[in-house]
C-alpha cells in the first residue's frame, strides 16, 4: 500500500469510529504492540501480526482473504474478511456492463472498426441468453437481481445448495456440468480455496457451450490459464474477460495480453470504497466493544 | 431490402393480420394497385406510391421517417411511424451498455491492453456522473428510467418542456446549453428534422463540460462530422459512440473509423424486431378497419 492510499484508509478508518485509537503497525512502541487488540489489514506481513499478542481478532480490508488464511496459518487470531453490502452493488454492475460488452459484441465491433469494415452482426436478446454465475454469496446474489432486471436468464452455482428468486440453481459436480453446457455467459465470482482452485480445468472447459464466453471476477488461479488460452485457440469458446490472475500485475509474457479474444482488465472491477469499507469494519469493532463477540470470521476448514 | 430480409417482413406481417392481404408492390398487378388502402414500407421508391392512388396512409416499418417525409412530399398520403415499445426497451439497453463502456473506461482499458500495461484507473461511480439525454420521447424516456435505475444521474432536453421522474429536464435554446454544460455523457436520441440537423455543431461542443463523452443514437447529420473530429483531436472530448453517420454505411474515407476515442457501430444499437413491429402494424391496420381512424401520423411541420 502506498503512501497515498494508507493516508486515505487512515482517514477513512477514524472518522468512521472516532472513539477508537487507529495507528499504523509502524508507529506502534513496544508497549502499544503489547495491547493492541484489533488488527485491520490489507495485505501484512505475518510476523507484524505475530508482534501483537493481543488481537482479538484479524479485520481485512479484502474482500479475498485466501493468501491471509495461508500465510498467518491454523495459531492465527480470527479472521474477518470485509462483507461490504456496497461492493455487492459495484460488483453487480461490472457483472452488467461486461455481460452487455459480450450480448452487444463490443469485441467483434471493435475489431471491425480496426478493419473498417461495416458489418452489423445479428441482435442477442437478454432473454434469449443465460448467465450462468459460479458463486452465489453476496456477490452473486446481486449480480443475479441486476441481470435479471436487465432481461436476461440466470442459473446459479454454489457450493452449499442455495435458493435465489428467479435463478436456476445448481450445486455439486452434476451440478456444475449442467450449468456449465447451459450457460452463454458463465461468470466466476467464487473465492479462492483448495476446493476452487484448478477447478475451471480443461475437463471443465470443454463442458461449457459451444461458442460460450467466460468472465472471470474472482480469483485467477480458479481458471487453468493454458486451458483456458486451448479452449480460446481451438474457439470452443468465444472469449474471456479477465479481472484476475494467478499473478498480478499479469506477466508482460502472458499469452493473454495479445490474444486476439481476452480482454485483460487489472482488477479493476469492484474496486474497495475506502469510506463505506471503514464503516463496516467500525459497525464491527463498535459490535466487538459493547458484546465481546468476535464478527463471523472465515472458516478455516472452509477457506472463505 | 435484400430478399432474406422481405420473405421474413412479409411472414411476420401475414402472421399478425391474418385477414388482410400482404402482397410486395412489384406482384401488385394494375388492378389491384387501383385497390390498395395500405403501404407498408422501410424505404421505398417514391414513384411506387405514387402508383397506389387510393391508399388510406403509408405505415413506415421505421422508427425515422425524415428521408421518408421529405422524398413524398406534402402532396402525399399520412405517413405513420414505427413507434415499438419494444424498441425503447432495446434502445434503452443500448444507452445502459455503452454509458457503462464509458464509465467502466473500456475504450482506455482496451488501449492499456494493446500497450501491454497494466494500470487501474479511478473508478467514477454512476452517483457521480449526470446523463444528459437530448430526446425525451419514447427512446429517451425508457433510456431516463434504465439509467436511474443503474444509479446515474439523468437529465434531459426536449423541444416541447416534458417532466419525467428522477430527471432534470430542460427545453429550448438556453436549456441546451445547461444540459450540455453539465452533462459527463451526452445522448443523443433526436429525430433528424430542420431543427436538429447541425445542432450538435462546434458551438455546441464547445458547450460541453471539458472531457465529457458523446453517444449519437439518433441521426448522424445532427451532429456535424468534421466540428467533433476537431473536438475530438483538440481533445476538448473524451470520446464518442457512433451508431449513426450522415452517409451509410460509413465511408471509407472517414477519418472516424480510425480515430482513438471514436467507437464506430454499424447502426446496430437499436434493430427492430419483425416479430413486434409486425403486431404493432397490425394493430393500427385493425383500428382502422374497425374505426376508419388514421393511425398518430407525422406532423409535417414538427417533422416527426
Amino acid at each position: 500500500m502506498d503512501a497515498e492510499e494508507e493516508a486515505s484508509w487512515l482517514d477513512a478508518l477514524r472518522l468512521a469510529m472516532p472513539a477508537e485509537t487507529v495507528t499504523p503497525f509502524r508507529a506502534l512502541g513496544d508497549e502499544a504492540r503489547q495491547r493492541a487488540e484489533i488488527a485491520i489489514v490489507a495485505n501484512p506481513d505475518p510476523s507484524d501480526i505475530a508482534a501483537l499478542p493481543k488481537l482479538a481478532f484479524v479485520h481485512s480490508l479484502w474482500a479475498g482473504v485466501e493468501r491471509l488464511v495461508s500465510e498467518l496459518g491454523p495459531g492465527a487470531p480470527p479472521i474477518v474478511r470485509l462483507v461490504d453490502p456496497s461492493m455487492g452493488r459495484v460488483m453487480a454492475e461490472a457483472v452488467l456492463a461486461w455481460t452487455h460488452y459480450l450480448q452487444r459484441d463490443m469485441p467483434a465491433y471493435a475489431r471491425q472498426q480496426r478493419e473498417h469494415r461495416w458489418a452489423p452482426l445479428p441482435y442477442r436478446k437478454p432473454e434469449s441468453m443465460i448467465v450462468g454465475l459460479l458463486g452465489l454469496g453476496a456477490l452473486g446474489a446481486a449480480a443475479a437481481a441486476r441481470l435479471l432486471d436487465a432481461g436476461f436468464r440466470v442459473a446459479g452455482w454454489s457450493r452449499s445448495p442455495k435458493a435465489l428468486p428467479g435463478v436456476e440453481t445448481f450445486t455439486g459436480d452434476e451440478g456444475l456440468a449442467a450449468l456449465l453446457s447451459k450457460s452463454d455467459v458463465v461468470v466466476c465470482l467464487l473465492p479462492l480455496t483448495a476446493a476452487t482452485r484448478d477447478l475451471l480445468d480443461a475437463r471443465r472447459l470443454a463442458e461449457m457451450k459451444p461458442d460460450a464466453a467466460l468472465i472471470n471476477f474472482g480469483r485467477g488461479p480458479i481458471v487453468v490459464a493454458a486451458d483456458l488460452i486451448r479452449a480460446l485457440d481451438e474457439e470452443k469458446l468465444s472469449h474471456a474477460v479477465l479481472d484476475v490472475f494467478d499473478k498480478e500485475p499479469l506477466d508482460q509474457a502472458s499469452p493473454f495480453w495479445a490474444h486476439p479474444n481476452v480482454t485483460v482488465l487489472p482488477h479493476i472491477t469492484a474496486p474497495t470504497d475506502h469510506a463505506t469499507a471503514a464503516a463496516v469494519v467500525a459497525s464491527s469493532v463498535r459490535d466487538f466493544r459493547l458484546t465481546g463477540r468476535i464478527p463471523g470470521h472465515v472458516d478455516l476448514t472452509r477457506g472463505y
